[in-house]
């Protein structure tokens, strides 16, 4: 089987990072809980709320992103029995290419080269597409699992993971 | 009907750049023209064998190479009909990713980074592929259209398309 896994908010958290960034500059508390459905830049300064693009535009943004809970061993156990592949749209940030790659070797070096796609469109065939938005679904055929985020948490249409022991549950 | 396009010896001619590399630093002629079923290193000194994966590894490479003859026109005819994506390997060369963006930007500003996607294996969902590999055919299901290089030239195994022109007698 065939598992196509996205990388922010699945694998890597750029949540935490924006909410240091924004309590660098605008004093944003560090401890923001998102509410459900909204995105970061639903919770800071209306003048800061085109910030979140500023930031994610940085070269290295992406390169110290805390990993997401449980995501490293998991992906090990479901490579032992499924062909996994990391699927990220990261095409729309051209600084984030490069400090992607070096994320993933880092983090997930059981990841070869060959597994990894940047896109736009996630025009791929694969048989589970993990993702933590629903927009990447379109058009996608195998089976979609919505992993939890706070700004998906009004979304009710997919099924949905909560967290990496829930994928494992469900695919091993 | 979607299209994916490779990049390297289809859109972009990497092998005219390692012909002036290797002219520069081992006095290879700069007409060098490749036997059939050859790699650019089967025709340099031996000792210069693997001086390609230099080459290529070295940033900078990839963003001035030529255009291949008749794409960007082709292109731009295919995209009013067909929904066109590029898709190259590019990740196998992590100093290739941002020469390569800035490369299309620079050629094809027409085509949106939703349609661009740099991965390892190709396991995307498509209608048509044009690539100049065969091994990038592996898995595909649609139509396959080899992109005639010196070094595809002794296989017959697959449609053949020599030139843009001829892409576009096919698909228009």
């Amino acid at each position: 089987m065939r598992i196509a896994i996205d990388m922010d908010e699945v694998l890597a958290d750029p949540t935490s990072k924006f909410i240091k960034l924004y309590n660098r500059d605008y004093g944003v508390p560090l401890d923001t809980i998102l509410d459900p459905g909204n995105e970061i830049y639903h919770h800071v300064p209306e003048h800061a709320n085109n910030k979140w693009y500023d930031y994610i535009n940085e070269k290295g943004f992406f390169r110290d992103l805390p990993v997401i809970e449980g995501s490293i061993e998991a992906l090990k156990k479901l490579q032992e029995k499924h062909e996994i592949y990391i699927v990220s749209a990261a095409v729309e940030f051209r600084n984030s290419l490069e400090d992607k790659m070096d994320w993933l070797a880092e983090h997930f070096p059981f990841i070869s080269w060959k597994n990894i796609v940047f896109c736009g469109d996630k025009i791929i065939r694969a048989d589970v597409l993990i993702d933590d938005r629903s927009k990447n679904f379109e058009g996608f055929e195998g089976r979609k699992l919505l992993f939890s985020s706070p700004h998906n948490m009004l979304i009710t249409d997919y099924e949905r993971v909560d967290n990496w022991q829930q994928v494992l549950d469900k695919l091993l």
